[in-house]
């Protein structure tokens, strides 16, 4: 059983910029654009492409405002993907158990 | 520095399917091509493909032989393979951590 536990693994969280975006998330819930690129030593276009997928997937909320005079973008993570990363951390860990028996 | 564990990920090792691979092998050492190809639900074809990118980074030995006159392949993980899943798994490890602080 645990063994086809890689069946279980979400390819949106899968990817290990997109894993990095979702557990930076989880801890605080919510982070400025440029904090998270910042963090994760991103491009903009890139932190951008990975953000718009977890938002497809329904993970993340962005949210475009402003601080005094310059814009800014908020990313949260939403209820649906604290789940998913919950689930996808519990497939890891039955896969991780199948490799230290 | 945890949140920019992702970078320590070996992209051989994440795909999942690999991952499934190496994490069967660590806790048997070897195993027969069929064996492996069961318990992971894998067509020849796509096992196949995927030992040859392990063997490639040198993870995983493949042996050719015979069991009476039934040709028999065996998969073994290497030396060079456990320390990878080793570190592999350290990595991940990682970015658990940051998500569940």
């Amino acid at each position: 059983m645990a063994r086809q536990a890689h069946n279980e693994i979400d390819d949106v969280i899968h990817q290990k910029t997109r894993l990095a975006i979702m557990a930076s998330l989880a801890g605080v819930k919510r982070l400025d654009f440029n904090e998270l690129k910042a963090q994760l030593g991103l491009t903009d276009g890139n932190l951008s492409r990975h953000l718009s997928h977890l938002e497809n997937a329904g993970y993340v909320k962005i949210s475009k405002g402003f601080k005094g005079k310059k814009p800014r973008t908020t990313v949260a993570i939403s209820a649906k993907g604290q789940r998913a990363l919950a689930q996808y951390l519990q497939a890891l860990q039955n896969i991780i158990d199948t490799a230290n028996p």
